[in-house]
């Protein structure tokens, strides 16, 4: 039931002409973060395969609220929605967290993701202790496609 | 009935470190399109009124097949899938056709997106005049939710 | 004594939120135009063997005008300036010409190329096929350093 | 006599197909580096009007090693090289630093900055206060060009 917590350093060049966070951008926050999630961590936890190779084959994402560069980084929580035979999907929360305890939520999205066997040059099952790791951030929720 | 057909510039940058394009690179190819479509377009149509303001409210999208870069662009074909009241859905293939008629289909995908009066700073309702220009190109499809 | 001409496409994302092109996105144009110019135009010529390595060893850029995004695309010329032993100097212009002959420039560069044997891992001379081709563009111009 | 030390944090995609940092994100590196220095140091030291607008005359980036995507920020150091009437010049280091004090540098790099009133739409001269908080980094040293 834990969420993963990332905190995703902004640029100032993610911005775009409307001196807002670009739509595209926070797709790259969302990489960040699954990255951040999947590689490192997982591997931290023996599940090292996705680094060797995973691709996405889905994106849903709902924009909530403008945001804007400042140094600090925002906060994207991740967690995992489904497990699949070949292929596990992941939810997102991108926001910022205030200290009475209240969030802003600019955006809410899922990703479809299927591990890779980069060798053989095609997708596979989700392994045994992949499962493990992802089956301690798996939250029975549908984001964000009841929205 | 029609389709907006853009022919998108790659660059080479679009690849990352697995050698194709980017998946979030695919948003920024809708994003092109889009800008052909409802601000090139439909201005030239008389509905310039979306290049004064939109906001993207939400995206899906589905990877069918990889892309890597080569000298000649990208066929995106837009087209609307619903025109509400104070939003409008559009739908993209990213595709290349063969010389055989055959497609390859990259990537399907939708974005809702929100008039916005800049002036006001909030939504607005489709104008009358959008309506029309974007009626002719209505699908009555679901892409690429069904999917 | 030609230069080599690339009409280089923009992308409304070029803008920062200053709702100019981003300095550092001109180093994406000249990358696009050296790409054209070295990888396609080089291996029309039987010069291929760029495509399969070259390091950027050094930039140098002056920004003269603002440029805004419009569909149109954005002219980058290219020359040589120097032909050495292991390594080729191109200069730049991103420029407008107007209907009436008139240039306005928006930046003149120049990048240091170093040829590259990617099976060996460093860096290898200049072949006599790309000498002759790179010949034909060179011009006794210091650019533009000299500013 | 000092160094502005920013812990520039990397990206995944800012590597290329060739799996290195591209040479053109080393520019978006700098980037943040300078806004970390003129922008928020500056702010802080009550010198925040270089926020309020500055543009980008001149680059100048020597690249000297390859730089590979790794979850810890890579070190840029920035500091002045010339404090001129209405323009400043700042030098950087990309590099990492071993824990045997010896240094690894992948990029040395030169901008030179002009202030600018973006109220009246044009250059301005370096204000007292700004000149105060730039001589506080002023080496004199001639970084890259003279490499």
């Amino acid at each position: 039931m834990a969420r993963h917590i990332y905190a995703c350093p902004m640029r100032w060049s993610d911005m775009d002409a409307f001196g807002h966070v670009n739509n595209v951008v926070f797709m790259r926050y969302l990489e960040e973060a699954r990255i951040d999630f999947m590689f490192t961590r997982a591997a931290e936890a023996g599940a090292g395969e996705f680094a060797g190779g995973s691709v996405v084959a889905r994106h849903e994402i709902d924009y909530k609220a403008p945001l804007v560069h400042r140094p600090a980084p925002v906060t994207v929580e991740t967690w995992v929605t489904r497990i699949g035979g070949a292929s596990v999907t992941v939810g997102y929360e991108v926001k910022d967290t205030n200290e009475d305890g209240t969030e802003l939520v600019y955006a809410r999205a899922s990703t479809v993701m299927v591990p890779y066997d980069l060798a053989a040059g095609r997708p596979r099952r989700i392994s045994a202790v992949e499962r493990e790791f992802l089956s301690h951030f798996l939250e029975n929720e549908d984001v964000p496609a009841a929205a």
